[in-house]
């Protein structure tokens, strides 16, 4: 039985990066990416309420500029690796092109705004969730 | 600035799981949830290559049952807990309901079925992505 159902993400926010193209982009969060900050929408500015600096969370993004039709690439995007099904790496380009990204909040400002320590995401591309990290 | 643009999520397969009720659902992986089958649309079974069993993942999952309204919760939905910005809480309820889950795959069967040892998302709840666990 396949699943003919769609969900609809509505964005809650947008990283303000210094990393403007995916050349630029590290490709795994812990390869000298740089600080960032992650701007909410006044909207759902309530629900940052008791996040608080120092604090890791998970910051959920919506890769906007990766393709969704693909099922197999070549993992961290080097041709010298075999092909792999996407959903064993971390390639952008899959699916539902959701980004997982571990993240230490450094700072809390205006209500709606955390700068945190380091982030492969390029500048405006859109949050949709952050969580508290669990012993896991 | 508001964002407006919605992106659309396209599941792609559905949880088999003993747990059919809310109430049932604990209300962390780790207290108690029993193990679960992660079926996947024979449309995406080609991005499960290379996802074995012993291997630790993140499956991404969507609370189709959740409320989408709500920034303040009572974590754990314990009343006795004062409201919390449900950014700071895993609600199910948010404004995109999305749940992540660390499980580890028991066996992998028929190209497109995963088991998983433990699981706290009820039976028919749609998958979103996997990936694999890194070391963070």
């Amino acid at each position: 039985m396949d699943t003919v159902t769609e969900f609809c993400i509505r964005p809650i926010g947008t990283v303000e990066s210094s990393l403007t193209n995916t050349q630029d982009a590290p490709h795994q969060d812990n390869e000298g990416a740089p600080e960032a900050w992650l701007v909410i929408d006044r909207a759902f500015a309530t629900g940052l309420e008791d996040i608080k600096p120092n604090q890791e969370i998970w910051l959920l993004t919506w890769f906007h500029l990766a393709e969704r039709d693909v099922l197999k690439v070549h993992p961290k995007n080097d041709h010298n690796r075999p092909l792999a099904g996407v959903f064993s790496t971390r390639s952008p380009s899959r699916p539902n092109p959701i980004g997982l990204h571990r993240v230490r909040v450094l700072e809390v400002a205006g209500g709606n705004r955390l700068r945190v320590d380091h982030l492969d995401a390029l500048h405006g591309t859109p949050i949709i969730d952050l969580k508290p990290v669990l012993d896991q």
